[in-house]
Parts: C-alpha cells; sequence; structure tokens
C-alpha cells in the first residue's frame, strides 16, 4: 500500500484521479491539495465523493507532500509544477505530472508555444514522457513522469504505427480532433457555460494549439526525424471523450503500389496486439467516444481511400481516464511494480 | 464461483447488468440471451464490450438456461417471464425479474395498470419484492425476487421513512419524477430520436404510469393501510438518472405542531444510516442525478416548508444500475450470501 | 417608428430582444446598452448578430436614453432599475422592467423574499404587472410595466382559469417546474458550466425561490384571497424552455361531484380561446417544452386524476420568449398601440 | 401569392420548409405530402405547428399536385423523384427537388455511389444545381432546380473562393465535416436514438458518403478540371448545424512565396461580400454552428497554417436551413422573381 497526493484535486481530471484511485487495491490518496478549496470538504466540492471521501482540502506544499507520500500526482497548471521543483524533492518521491511542464524536451519550443518562461528546464532531460504502450520500459525507472495531454495521447496513439511502419508520409499527417468539453477545465467562464457549449461545434485554437509540438515531437522518434504536422481541436457539445480523425498520405512501396488495408491492419495488430488498453476494433468499425466513456481505452481503426492514396485513421478516447488520470494511474502502477492495469479495470459505460 | 444467465441482454438494464457483473469476482456471465440478435457477437451490439466479451447472443430456452446457471436475470417485456416460468425452472434456479411480473401481489391491478392477463399468478405470492433496503431478509431467502422499478425504487426510497414513522399523510403524497431517456428502453422510435428528446422536457403517462400501483403498494405496506398517491413520470434530456421531487403535508404532533426539520432527518438517519447505498445528503444540499451517475446510490434529502406545512422530498439515483441491473445485482448478493456491495462499489462519475 | 433602448443588452433575456425586435417593424434599437462591454461591438458579444447589428455597446445612461428613445427594456439585476428610477424619467419614456423590482405590490414581501432594499417604492402602486392576457388593458395606459418573470408566467398562466373559476382549491396548489439553463443568465459560475448541468438534473431554491411571492399575488387575485403555494424550480439540461406542472385538489360541487375534465376544458377555453399566443392543446396531448421553443406559445394542457381527486396542469413556454423578451415586446405592442402579436409570429422550431 | 405543394412534409427537412414557408408573403402551402401520415393533422405529426397549420397530409400524388400548385418541394428519399417525373409534369410547375436525384450531371457517377438506377436521367441535363450564390443566374429560368445536399452546400462554399482563385491545390482538399444528428431524418433508427447519440461522437461513411461526387463536381467546375477529395462526415450529439474544417495545401505564386491571409481575405471578399447569406467572419474569429441556428446563413473564415503551407478553412451553416429548407425558399424566390431573402430573414437564434 503507497501513498499519493493530488495536487489539484478540484480540477475535472484530480477529481478523475480521485474517482479511479478510490477504486485501486495499492494506493491510498493521502493528500486532496487545492489552493482553491482549503479546509473545505472534498466531498462539498464533489458531491459524488460524499460518504467515500471524508478528507478536506489542504494547500499544495509540495515539501511537506514529499515528505508524507510516495507519488505525487500534480494536476495544476502550466508551469506551476517547474516553478516549485527542486532536486529535494525528486530524491523523496515519485511525481506523475499532468501538466505539460516535461513533456517537450526543447524549451524553447515549450517556451515558444506555452509562452511562459520554463523555471527548472534541468529537470527535462530525465523526465519520462509517459506514453505508457510506447515508452513502458524507460516510465518504470523515473523519477518524474511527464504524462502525455488528452489529444496528444489520443493523436499519437492513432497514427503511431503507421508512422513508425514508415506507411504514411508524416508530413502530410491532418489531425481533426474533437473533444468534450471537461477537457477545457472546471474554471468559471463564460465560453464554457453550458448554453455557450450545448448544441454547438466550433474549432479553436487553430494552427496554435499547444498540443502540437508535443505530438510532432513523439512522432517524430517514431518516424526517425522531424516532422511537422497541421493539429485543429474542435469543442464538441458532451462531457467527455475525444476523437481523432486523422489523414496521411500513404506512402508507395517500392512496387510503385500502395499499402493495403491488410498491411496497414497488420501494422496495428504489430504494435497494439498485445496492449490491453488499446483496441484495435474490427474492419468497418467506426471509434465511437461513447464505447470508451468512463475507461482507459483507445479504440483505433482505419479506412484506406484509395481513390485520393490517403489513409484515415480514427481514435477515441475518455480525455479524463486514458488522457489523463487513467494514464496517469497506468503510469503510476509502473513507476511501481503494480500491475499494470490494477485500478483501470473500468468498463465502458453505455449510455 | 457462480453461473449466471441474462434474457434480454441487449436491452440497456442487460447491457448495465454485463457491465456491473463484468466487475463481479463471485460470478461469471454464461448465457446473453437477446430474441433479436442471436449469434450476434455481444460486442457487436455492444461495442464498449469489444474484447472484454467474446459470447454470442444465444435465443432465450430458459429450461435449458435453468440447467446450466445458478441465477437467471430477467431483462424482459412485461409479461414475458410471466408466461415462461414454472415449479421445475424455479426448483433449479434462482431468479431476479427485472420486469414488472412479480411486483405487485394483487393480480387484478397488475391486470388492471398492465393491460395483460397474468399468465402465472400462482407465482406472485411466494415472489420477494426485492427492495433491498426494506426487505433484506426476505430477499436472502427467495427463489424468485421482483426486481423493483426505476421510478418506484427512487420513490419508495425518498419517502419511506416519513411515511413508516408517520410524519407525513401518505395520501397527499404527489411525486413529480424525472427520468433520464434510457429508462424508454432501446427500442427504434420515433419519440426516443435524439432530435425528439433533446432539448425539450415533457410529462408522459399522466395519472396512468404503471409504476403508480407499485409505490402505492409498497408505501401502503409502510404506512398500515392501503394508500394512494399522484405519481408523474417526466422525460428528460439526460442518459441516465431520475430525480423525484416528493410533495407531502406534515402531519402534526399531538400537541399541535409540525414535526421540526431535525425530526424528520432523524427519521431519515433511523432507517438509513447504517445503509451502504442511500446517502442522507447534509442539510440544503439538493441530490443531483449527476452526483450518482454510474453507482448504486440513492441520494436524498428534504426541506420542509413551513409556510404550507409541507415536506419537500428529493431523491436521485442512476435508473440503470440502482434503478435497474445493480439493485438486481444487489439482491444476487443477498440471494447467494455474498457481500452486499460486492461488484457495487463503483464510484459515481463526474463529470 | 418608434426608438428603444435597453439597459442589459447583453444578458441573455437583453440578446432575445435584440433578435425579436430586429424583425420588428415599428421599432428601431437605438442603445445597446451594456455595462460589461462598454465600446465593444455587440455583435462581437453575439456573433449570432454579425453585419445585423453594427452598433458597439454603450454604458447604461437612463437620463441620457430617456432623451432620445420611446420605451425603455431594463433587463438589469434585481434593484438596479428601483435605484435609478426617477419621475422625471418616467414623463418621457416607457420603461419595460424584466427585472422584479416592480412586480410585487407590497414591497415588505419584495424586500424580504429578494432580501434587498427597495429604493423607489413610490413607483410601485402604479406599475403595471405586465402579464398581457391578464391585465391587457392595464398595460395599454401605463408609463411603467413589470414584466412577469419566466416561471411565474408559466406557473400563472397553466393553472389561472381553475383559480379563477374556483374549480381548484389554490392553497393546495403545488407547483413543480423545470427550466433550461438560459434562465440562469451569462454569468460566469461554476454550477452553470456545461459540464455541471448536462447530464444532470436537480432542483434548487426549494421553499425560497423568489417567484414564489409573485405567483401568490396573481393567482391571489384571480382566487380573490391571499393564497399560499409551494413553488420548486429544477435546472434542466437544455438551453431553453420551462415546463411547469403543477398539481392542486379539485374543489366539489354542490352536488358533491368533482369537475369533470369537460368543465375544466371549458374553463381553459373560456379564457384563452381567443388568445393567439395561448394554445390550449387537444386531449391527452402533454405540453413539450419543444414545441414552443424560439416563439411566444405557452402551451397548456391538464389531466383530471380521479383516483385522488386533483388535477394536473402543465404548461410550456419559452424562457427567454413568452417568460422574457416575447412578453416585454407584447408589452411594447399595447403600450403603443401596435398590433399585440407584431414582431412575435415566431413559427416555434423544430427539432 | 403563388402555391405550393410539399411531398415529404413531414420529414425534418420537410418540416423546416413549413416553418419558413409560414412566414413568407408571397406562398400559401396547399399540399402536406406524406405517406407516413396520410390523413393525420399535420400538427399532430408537428405539434409546434398547432393552430398554425389546420391541414391533414395528403398522399403524394404529383401529376394532380402539378395542376394545383406553382412549385412542388420534393424533400423525398434518393430515386423517388426520379421514378415519377415526367415532362408534362415539368411543364406544368416548378419542381424544387431537395433529394440527391438530379444533383450529378454524370448517371454514372450518380448510380455507383448511390447503388441505385437512375429512373428519369434524362431530365439530369437541364436540372440546374441550385447553390444560389454560385448558379443565381441558371436558377431563375429553370424548370427543375437541384437543391444542394446539406454537407455539400457547407464544403463548397467554405472553399470555393480559394478554389476558383486558384490559391489552394483542390486535390490536396481533406474536408472533416460534423453535423447535427437532424441531418440524420426522422427514422426510427436505433443509432439515432438519444442514448445511442447524446455524449457521443463518431465519423461515419467514411470514404463512402454520397456527397462526396457532388462536392467534386462542383468544385472541379471551379478548379477548372476533374478534382478528387476526402470527405468524412461525423454525427455530432446535437440537433442542427454543420461545421465543416477544411484542409488544403496551399499553392506557390510565381514568386515562390504562398499566399498571404490578406490576398486569401480578398479571394473570400471578392466572391462574398454582396453575399447576404454568406459571412465571411472578422479575422481570428471561428465559425460557431450555434451563431447560424435557425437561420439561412453560412459563416466563413480561415487560417493559414505557415509552418505547413496549408491554410485550414471553416464554414458552418443550420443543416435544415442553408443545408435544405432555406436554401430551397431562396431558390424559389429566385425562380418567381421573388426578393431573393423573402422569407429568409431568420434571424439565427442563441442560446
Amino acid at each position: 500500500m503507497i501513498k499519493a497526493g493530488i495536487i489539484g484535486a478540484t480540477g475535472y481530471a484530480g477529481g478523475e484521479l480521485v474517482r479511479i484511485l478510490l477504486g485501486h487495491k495499492e494506493v491510498e490518496i493521502k493528500w486532496y491539495g487545492s489552493r482553491s478549496y482549503i479546509d473545505k470538504k472534498y466531498a462539498e466540492v464533489y458531491q459524488n465523493m460524499f460518504e467515500l471521501v471524508e478528507d478536506s482540502c489542504l494547500d499544495d506544499n509540495i515539501e511537506k507532500l514529499a515528505e508524507e507520500v510516495d507519488v505525487i500526482f500534480t494536476a495544476t497548471p502550466q508551469g506551476y509544477l517547474a516553478s516549485i521543483l527542486t532536486e529535494d524533492i525528486l530524491n523523496k518521491v515519485k511525481i506523475i505530472d499532468l501538466s505539460a511542464d516535461y513533456r517537450i524536451k526543447d524549451v524553447a519550443i515549450y517556451e515558444k508555444w506555452y509562452k511562459i518562461e520554463h523555471k527548472s528546464p534541468e529537470f527535462i532531460e530525465e523526465a519520462v514522457y509517459g506514453l505508457c504502450e510506447i515508452n513502458r520500459d524507460k516510465v518504470r525507472n523515473a523519477r518524474l513522469v511527464a504524462n502525455p495531454g488528452c489529444y496528444t495521447t489520443c493523436s499519437i496513439l492513432t497514427a503511431y504505427p503507421l508512422v513508425k511502419e514508415g506507411l504514411i508520409d508524416p508530413d502530410t499527417l491532418i489531425i481533426d480532433a474533437k473533444s468534450g468539453t471537461s477537457g477545457a477545465g472546471r474554471g468559471a467562464k463564460v465560453p464554457n457555460l453550458y448554453c455557450e457549449v450545448n448544441e454547438n461545434m466550433k474549432a479553436y485554437g487553430v494552427t496554435t494549439h499547444r498540443h502540437t509540438p508535443e505530438i510532432e515531437e513523439q512522432l517524430g522518434y517514431a518516424a526517425g526525424h522531424d516532422i511537422t504536422v497541421t493539429f485543429t481541436p474542435h469543442l464538441a457539445p458532451m462531457n467527455r471523450g475525444i476523437l481523432a480523425t486523422e489523414y496521411a498520405s500513404l506512402v508507395k512501396k517500392e512496387d510503385g503500389t500502395f499499402p493495403t488495408a491488410a498491411e496497414i491492419r497488420n501494422a496495428y495488430e504489430k504494435y497494439y496486439k498485445k496492449e490491453k488498453f488499446i483496441r484495435v476494433l474490427e474492419e468497418g468499425v467506426c471509434p465511437e467516444t461513447k464505447w470508451v466513456e468512463g475507461s482507459n481505452y483507445v479504440d483505433v481503426n482505419f479506412k484506406v481511400d484509395e481513390r485520393t492514396g490517403r489513409v484515415i485513421m480514427m481514435g477515441a478516447l475518455d480525455n479524463l481516464v486514458k488522457g489523463a488520470a487513467g494514464q496517469a494511474v497506468q503510469n503510476m502502477n509502473l513507476l511501481f511494480g503494480f500491475k499494470e492495469s490494477e485500478g483501470l479495470e473500468l468498463v465502458p459505460m453505455f449510455p
């Protein structure tokens, strides 16, 4: 039984961490950190936790926390962890950071896209990008895990096998992603009001969304060289879920023909067949966000468009689970040698 | 490890049974019965079950099923189980019926409200009404459990302590209930289409809804005499959840004063304090369906309206869990001597 | 062609006033007042108005406004108009107030329920309660119209004929109302965020909602004596619409029998047959909010519950139209002698 | 005053035609055709029309109808109009066909994508593709107007100026479109049930959607040569609205540089500045479906992605208005010489 602390426990990702950890046999939550609700009972902030969580919210004292727990989850605004992290803390406790602070290796790129100065670039090198299915072994030995973004997890996993196997030209990759509104957080802002989001679809952050360089870096590793992609996020009128529809040109084989659907399927199976949390759907079945809701699954599939020589790849996940808290717990399981799926055997809820 | 069969496994309640039983340590599902989808893979009907359920749907052969399993759940249309049930079957297997066939003791009332002939009234007497918190002991020894309706579970539990303690006049009871659309089932009907339900609220079945006599019978037992209530269901644009808002006149005490809020709270605590799945909320907190979504909880609370001498009682549950499949599993746990909450420690999902 | 000014033009009710007035042949909007968005183009606040409204938002200078326009709509917080209104202003301009400041004749009741001091009680007496179908003649000669609340319009019109005709006992009246979220306004508050409202139903303001005394006062006039009602509002996951489900005991006739459905229908037709904006639905048809969306209609109907001696009355309207801006325009039409339905012949939009 | 008949008046597009035509000064609806609801009052099928439409539904007798009205709208399944249209009918009456029967000039392409035989290819040549802003002059003199599809109207108008001006390479065009559920029609099918659509996003018809060849044909005319595009439709949990996000590579100018944002904006303004129903939004504003709901507007905008040499174009419309019934009425206005915007000055409804 290990002890966990959460900094930022009252955001939606923090709330989901609590939901998942309550069902985890090896962990006890010892610290519900929330600057906005100090001393307020956690179950008053999230009434679903009534009679399940008796604790009150605490301030964000990471030094104290590092003494008391084995792992800290930081579900905090960009720049926060970078501004308080020290070698001393990392020597005492494992950290799984749900913010973007240590996801991008090139600090200049981080600072350009996030428009903030990085306060502790010295830890970037050692931070492990916690996309479990790709970096499983590295995660196991990490002190600091950079938990991937919601859009990025979905976008990368949907295209990874085809990039890795050289079946598509990564520079033609266009990612059109649709997200539920919990991805926008629990901040009280007019654009996130019910009446503004409901019955509405819109793109936002076009050409400027911060998950773009994260996708490019990780898929660049798979490609073996730097790549540039177009990524367009959209806000959809639903609580949870990300659907990524991804377009890329197939790379002709030496004989001048395009890869077949069977060859593409083989690539997906090569990387994902043994992965519990990635489901390659059967031919002709398009992923739907509702089929993974509440679970740690990513559902992926594809369709070859012979007329244009493109492949359309599709991936769906729950942005709060595999896109945030679920993957964070999966990383924790790797860090502490627990069964990787412990606490994550959540059956998707339908309807 | 017991074996379970589900007849009607592809309706929404059937699907929820599967979701819950997959997380239950003592049960294995052996039979996914579905007349509409015979031989089709269950996971093709409910893609959320992809890679979780490998079975295909089977026809509804209850005799064969009775040989093969320890418990049968029937999530079937009204009248179906009554038309096929036999003593022989009941001798072999426990049955938990999610339809209304054995909920009402007076067959004439059943036939009047349901407008169908009851084909096996001989089993009504022995059937136990499976409202676990009220009838726990009777359930343990039953062969046949009549699993309560979704509206009725919510309506009864919200008012039960006040009726039982004589604090309200049950004949003044007015129940205004709002239900999510999964309660209408998965049948392809125009009124259940997305565009008909979305952005819409309506009452239906006004004065004629079939859950009325079920509420009257059960609360009548609590009152110690026959009662008559007004029950009005409404369709709300959401997938899951029932909210019951209930109105009744307080009964004056001998000294001519009305019961106080403290006395009413005491009544709730008397009956529910030890109940894991009934949460009496703190003063001033109104139940919300979202706070119980996906879980087996019923949240209840009340407010005294001193100006009118009435009390407003409120209850919220997930119609597919405590209102159907969850309570069915709770009954199964009682029947087989498992821990009552086994498989049901589902943390409500928010948002 | 008259000139209109709107104070509070960037709230949802203000936005709806703009939408309706743009289609009104006799009015030109000269002033888009909005303290929050001074100098910002109105169409940047409400992009639906792009290329339809070129004006920018102005501060709320009511004295200046009174010089420039013929009518002022105030869609402002409670207490605001009362704090700035003067005899001088009323001598220059007609005012239609969408707040509650002049709705309640007894200033003590206003101050008790609204918990604010009334700054200009001297105008309460002359203010006309602008429920057009009931007070049409008085409105025509008013200087100051108190536009009714959204819940109140729906609640009153649904029960009015039965109270007026003495068919129900008004002190048994229980109103269970469900509202879309636009009724909560455009303020950036956590409880109004998409993820908090979506997939959720809850009651709020139980026994304390401010529309209660307004309903009691108006229905008291119809009854001919003071009455007390129970009113419970609920928040529903939809943008627009109020559904009121109302319960009351029928009053026995001299012969000891209850009023029949036909007699009740006659009462509705007596008062509403000639009313363009009140539609008494055909027998057995329950009002649905979606059927009136975007229009100025109130749909009403009822069902007699012979078992309990009660009648269930139901009414549906669009809270932003008949519940706010539409009724305000209807009042304006009365004030200026325009055709009462001018600008309001809006066909409900479905789906 | 002309007379209109609608065949298929009880589908969602038919219902929207009725809503719009009721507000049109020059038209009277004489025939509400609906095979499914013959002799049923129209207002019982669409309760929003209660007291607005007194007529009952009639069978689909096009010969009789041609004698009685000036214009027929056919909102019917694919292949229906083609199977009944004759020269005699076209000599008597104007026809605006909301189905796809006469949209595609190459009958082989029609038959390949729609998988039905075309029964009257002899009328394809003369049919005018009713995309008003592009084909205005041809529509004026037509007997038979092929009203464009919902996705196609949005997809074409969003990209048209850039294709026409040669600023983008049309063969790189990728269209990712998201539609509200009314586009799926009012048929009672499980995938269109509330609980299946709500809280869900999915792609469908990937590489095979029938609107693909329609887009290719029309944008091919603009390009001056045949083109091939990738079109992927998605179902979104909302009643109305289509958002098209379109991606294409910019064509380098002779000097080797890419077109600037200013040049691209100029192209949009060149074609759309005078168009009442196409709004080119201000820089940085992304179209949202909610801002055009209920209206005939298409909102378009774009963003240059300098990193990839692509432009992201975005367009939003109401699929039932500009995407169906509104455009049909716009075509009728052109056919009969009415003001083009008559009956269509609908202010978008928000929220």
